[in-house]
């Protein structure tokens, strides 16, 4: 890879997007100006260029790009280069409507917005290779450029008969015949066995809509076929010059990719965070987001990037809330918490016009630096080259939480015990949400990951054991592992067939018990739990809700049984030794509260690692290392001063123990040889 | 008809799908056990089948249907037969695309789900006809088959050319000539004259939406073709061998077929009783099913079946909600008071797959008969075979209660006084459950039934009288019988033409009164009524709700008037002597209590039979009678132990005087000769 | 201009369609009979009849309409004659689908309801033509016919082939250059640049959705080809015949059309209005209708007619509430006060069957003239016959409102800082309702308006200023004016593209201020405002909500500022002294107390003439004038009597100072000479 900045220092910068000023100079000038100006080293170039790089088909126009990457080089800021094809030149749609998409209804979109290319389109991977190789061929070697930002936001789905082709194909390669198919899809149910390859389409509200493993494979195609895309373009702009590394921005909400399987394929894992602040409370939105860049980081296990995030406010939310004094500063130092290296902006420079002209960004249409965003601009970069040395750090992580988006799309498709809010993103939540609290470091990974390593792994809600999984878990445990799982969890196999003679599937000995029923809870509803004897896990009543799953408890020991219903009595919470480990089962959701105690209870029998101990309500804290040092991060997200106590003898390289409303801490520690 | 269990002893037993288990003998073995075990005598096999019975075109394999109902037989188990045309293979989806439906949106739909077939298609009754025939040739006479079950909840309609077709000669047929037509459709309003039969189509969004006649005949069309497919499927089996009855399973709530006129052509209705318990209140839930089984039981006038209900829970409701402890059986016990002669349910066993894979089912994916599930269907089987001689009984009614569903039709399409929540259902659950309080047995009519051996008539909401409807209820009256009339009665005629000179139309003379205005109230809006003088009905105020008409009295007595508004002291409810007989009328909606105590005092004063009197809150009674017998059920839907006074001298078959929470209570007393 | 009763009485009357009862002549009959003793001298005929006009392609039946025009002019009864393009015969639908609308969704309509055909369509065009001249021809000089009834209701957009080339042509001609076009529409913005003009496409969900100018085109092109229409309509009346005024009846809330534009190209304004009554507080519904009747005055600046109105209830609202005693007169009188000439109802008889037979009629459905309905008609009749000198006034305002259709288009589709509920038209109804309890009389106007001549101009949320506005406000300020701006005002140009160098754009220094930042608030959420020291304005605290706009002030006094927030201390209300003149910026949403108080004070200050003073609650006051009177119309909307100070030496011609509840009073003051 060439040398550059990359994880040497901290990045800063935003997408800059000067072909929209081309007949005001002086803007482009003041531009270069003001990035100094507000500490910015890197920005993000070339993002929905296409209709300037190839105005007409055929005809390249590249020096413009040259002379903004030349000029940034100039001034010490580096690029991140973007291949164009998050959105197609107007032309292109007109002379090849097959680059544009199908919906839903089976109609053909028109020419408009961005993401509404398809990505099995011959021709639109024709066009993106010629114009991804162009830019490498003519800018891979410039010195300013550092890494390629693939695309922009990978997102959406095509049902052209383009892709009913390509996901027929898909389906011929993983189910090879198909009485292996109709057996996997259980397609003797209402009569729908397939008789012929041709008549695998995909699920659409007017065509096939029951059978749920379908509708998990088309998202799994789906998924595959954005991943390959993003594949050819990869190997696009890597087989002229491999020497830059490739990221992409990712979204942390979207449900349309599995996101460790596209990251996976990256040099830099990056994305876009968009909190929502101001309208909740923001501690819970903080650890909200706190988890999606410990998932980020995770996917690669090493630093990320925080490719964008708003200066100020987004402006496509239902309300777009100005950040209070100190919080853009807190904010971007919850990604910088938890292995962020950069802190990167969308944009540098209000566009004029269009559907993003009241996103907020550095620089405001009024234009001039005397602005409260540019002045939080500034310092943010100010306080990034105080601290270099922390993007040389990686996180280390005691403990394993399970995400996974075939078990989400299973449970998307899944139909009942809850059929609405079935709160998988909501169980994940709440069970990081405790070790947050706990100032414990969270790796985040899927049913792919490698789980070996860790002293505890949570696995909230895993409807659906992917192949191999039960057995690592197993492995897991029998290892001396502490697994925690719940409710509605290995409930079927990858197919979406259920497992038949006792769930959990394939872990019941492990558990100890055997899920029997499960009731679902109305929004309203409570039932309680209360503690067997003296519960190392809470001493009184607390209040459980969504679901009560009532096992059979076979050898492992009951903590906590339900106080009410027909199943009072039962068990709520158990644990079962196991090889040298044991097995957690959660039978109901718990409360925040509950949580905490149980996980505050694991973390000081396992010796799980704690930033902090003892915070303050609001504050949370973080740790980055290497060798020699560990970095804590204290952040303060109550509208009100905290007072924190720092390790002793330890560095105070920003803030202080008493920290104002939304102030930050850094704190170096060094390591015992 | 053929000798068999029908009618003899109580049917227990569920859809059965073996056919979704071929590869799993072990698993065909243990059900037989399991059934037998749970106490089942009969099973309903071939739903959804197609597939299997010809998996290719006119390649038909049913050796496997005759070894399950040999086996069944041989196990002492019956079989409801179904025929398939539920869902049509996938193979008939591909090479004919006209026995898919076409949505409203005028787009074919695609293979998929279970109803998605053209009732009109000629090729879809062709294949229908000959897989029935096959069927009927090769089962009917098979000594475990009592029954045919045709389809399967017909539902759903098509906006295909061929139903457009159909429709307009339909249209033809029925108005003969266009002037005719014009004239009855008001066309000469918004200038939608008529001028070629070709301009008939059926009502959708974007096309004809003005013309309510238009979409109520498009509903009766839609009706209509959907019985006549089910005719033409009744004539294929019956034309092979008539010696086995027919039934279908209707569904309840389902606004798209006149179930009357569906049910009067067959020779057993049954229906599919899904309530959903715990999640508000349990006595009104169970109130409201009781109705629709009045109401099934009505149609034919003679015992039902239970063709389907869930031994646990749905999995298609928000929340899937476990029975509680004894719930099963009080359901289950529900349909049999009200003349259900079989407990039967979906599903024998859950499938593995696709979307009914979390619905209960008698045996579970875990697959033992240790669970509470399995343990209650056991109980319920226990129970039925110990009161046989139940089955041969009838219901008899003092009271009838008309639910037409032409009516639900004309208001849905009605605009106006609300457009929302317009309240036709509530105002018959209103006054339906009243009389089930007050344990006074109802059945319930259409606006063809025969009303004239009623003592009472209640008529909630009937905005259109139908031809002929009217000059009964005149004649009812006149011959002494008592008629509950309400506000937005005698609106408009069966053309969905008001009616001129004065409303509820052709009876002001029978009410004694005329409606001049209706007074919308919003969903948070009360008004109240007050007694003149001593009314009998109530002593002081009571809120009233959702309409206030505002009649003008001719030779009515005023019994309670409105309170506010500037119809204050206008009649609010009325009698009025006509004939022999009295017609009341209702002129706004009254609350329960108001409700229990007008018909407390009619049923006190015209001597209506109470199944029970007396009995504590939540307790409902039934009664049902032969020529010998007379046998009450109680149930006690509260979640707490209720006592009842058991009648003298009867002998108690189930349960006692002390009612455990959900308890079932039955006695039979002997009828004086 | 023909010699009427237009502007010399009162007109009182209905829509009226004979053509529905042609088999009823009895009914015809008792019409007239009726007509006259309800006091009606004005009907509007032939509202949707083309079908009865030409029952076929080119063969004419006007007979009927010159008999019912002559029958009606012999009793006395004038005509308002309508061009039947409302609704096209179904034989034209049949053979030429061209004249029906294509969706969003770019679906051909089908036949059916009312406004479903294409303003574009050339054969649409001729066929209106035709019709029109034919009925101009034969009915122009009909004594009894006083004015055109253009259509109805214009509205509603269509999608078709044609329209999408008309809309090219409108925007070629335009932007006469794709440079120009890509410059204005800021097309380099996610590679939207158009290579020809033959790519230019309608906005459509599955289309172009980012480019805000070209929806905001597309709304222009929208409107001014139904304007086009409605001027081809105007043409083809007027070139037989030019002495027949021409009107068309507008809809307040109709956002598809620039009320303004297309008024001025007619003779005479009219409108429908249906306040919803007692469905919440009546007062503010008042105020609310009082709002568009006087939008409705100020577009040709001389009274309107009210050319619908219900005599009770509507039936396409949620719930159809009666009018309470008294409320007809009341609510037609608020028409009147505020400058209508007419009280006029849809409809004369209620129609048998179609979607509006439950739309109340001054004839109802019973057909007798003992209804409550038809007596409120009678009086109001009455009442209109004694005050008919009114109709030869004018009404004087002070103050004028900015209400500009652009500006909503532009808000409407521009992304921020709110997206749901951004409250123009809130805003537009809390200042306007300030000044309406003040009893001051407000013209209302677009940007296009003449402003010169008021005392004060208040443009709430004038988010776009179009071409020329901000330099007329300027003057207005320099002469001596009193200009009221607010938060997001200023914010872009006519093309949707935001100033650049600070906002409210080329006004901060008239404004003596710049706009930094603007904070969206929660629906739920509150700041406060606290008075600079002694400001005349308020207090103490006042609440404020929905935006919160940060300004820095230049040469602007402060007034009042933030309580809370970050921008705590910041102003919220100032004032500017710019040449002769004053401009206030309220930066913030006020409360209507706080509102009212401003305004009071400015009303004091600036010597607004003010119809009344110290009125009751919910009593609201109007004027209109002649040279020689003042007419004066109290309104009390409360249900409870209220007492006025009526003017000394003043005339009372209705009602008197004590005003029972609903009540009307009106008196006549000399005017000094």
């Amino acid at each position: 890879m060439k040398e550059t900045i990359l994880n040497k220092v901290f990045l800063h910068g935003a997408d800059y997007n000067p072909e929209q000023w081309f007949d005001r100079p002086d803007i482009l000038e003041r531009d270069i100006e003001m990035m100094k100006e507000a500490n910015c080293n890197v920005m993000s170039v070339g993002i929905f260029s296409w209709s300037v790089h190839e105005p007409e088909e055929g005809k390249f126009e590249l020096d413009w790009l040259e002379k903004v990457l030349d000029k940034l080089y100039e001034n010490g800021i580096y690029a991140v280069l973007a291949t164009p094809s998050g959105a197609r030149p107007r032309w292109m749609a007109q002379k090849y409507p097959e680059v544009l998409r199908v919906n839903e209804n089976l109609d053909r979109n028109l020419m408009g917005d961005r993401h509404n290319h398809c990505y099995t389109s011959p021709i639109y991977r024709e066009k993106t290779a010629i114009i991804n190789r162009m830019l490498a061929e003519r800018f891979a070697e410039h010195p300013g450029v550092i890494l390629w930002h693939l695309s922009n936001e990978y997102c959406g789905i095509c049902y052209c008969p383009l892709c009913q082709e390509a996901f027929r194909n898909w389906i011929k390669k993983k189910y090879e015949t198909l009485d292996n198919l109709n057996s996997k899809w259980w397609t003797a149910f209402w009569s729908h066995t397939y008789t012929d390859w041709s008549q695998v389409e995909s699920p659409i509200r007017r065509g096939e809509g029951s059978i749920n493993a379908l509708k998990i494979d088309w998202d799994r195609f789906c998924s595959d076929q954005t991943i390959d895309f993003m594949q050819h373009e990869i190997d696009s702009v890597k087989s002229v010059n491999p020497n830059i590394p490739v990221t992409t921005n990712l979204m942390y909400h979207y449900g349309g990719i599995d996101g460790f399987k596209l990251g996976r394929k990256l040099d830099i894992v990056s994305w876009d965070a968009y909190p929502e602040w101001h309208m909740g409370d923001d501690v819970k939105q903080a650890i909200n987001f706190a988890f999606y860049h410990d998932l980020m980081r995770s996917i690669l296990n090493k630093p990320f990037l925080l490719m964008e995030s708003t200066p100020s406010t987004t402006n496509w939310k239902k309300f777009s809330k100005m950040k209070k004094l100190g919080f853009h500063v807190l904010s971007s130092m919850l990604a910088v918490a938890h292995g962020s290296n950069s802190v990167q902006y969308f944009q540098w420079r209000q566009s004029r016009g269009c559907s993003e002209k009241f996103h907020s960004a550095v620089v405001s249409h009024y234009g001039g630096n005397d602005d409260r965003v540019f002045q939080d601009v500034c310092e943010m970069g100010k306080i990034l080259k105080v601290v270099p040395e922390i993007t040389q750090t990686a996180t280390r992580a005691d403990v394993c939480l399970i995400y996974d988006w075939e078990n989400r799309w299973g449970l998307d498709h899944s139909n009942g015990p809850r059929n609405f809010d079935k709160g998988y993103i909501k169980a994940i939540n709440e069970h990081y949400s405790a070790l947050r609290k706990l100032a414990v470091m969270v790796d985040v990974t899927d049913m792919e990951g490698d789980i070996s390593s860790y002293k505890m792994v949570v696995a909230p809600m895993l409807y659906m054991y992917r192949a191999g999984f039960a057995g690592r878990i197993r492995a897991f445990v029998e290892n001396g592992g502490t697994f925690v799982g719940t409710y509605w969890s290995g409930i079927v196999n990858e197919f979406d067939l259920t497992y038949l003679g006792g769930m959990p599937g394939e872990l019941t000995d492990v558990f100890g018990l055997r899920s029997t029923e499960i009731d679902a809870l109305g929004d309203e509803q409570r039932n309680a739990v209360i503690p067997v004897s003296k519960s190392a896990f809470c001493e009184s009543e607390y209040p459980c809700f969504r679901y009560c799953d009532v096992p059979k408890v076979s050898t492992a020991d009951v903590l906590l049984t339900y106080k009410g219903d027909y199943y009072a009595g039962e068990a709520a919470l158990t644990v079962n030794k196991y090889g040298k480990g044991k097995a957690f089962y959660m039978a109901t959701a718990f409360d925040a509260k509950l949580l905490t105690e149980i996980y505050g209870t694991l973390v000081r029998d396992l010796k799980i690692e704690q930033a902090a101990v003892d915070l303050p309500h609001g504050v949370l804290a973080c740790l980055r290392e290497n060798d020699k040092y560990k970095y804590v991060f204290y952040q303060n997200f109550n509208d009100a001063p905290a007072e924190v106590v720092l390790p002793q003898n330890a560095e105070v390289m920003l803030g202080g123990a008493k920290m104002p409303a939304y102030g930050v801490t850094i704190v170096k520690r060094v390591l015992p040889n």
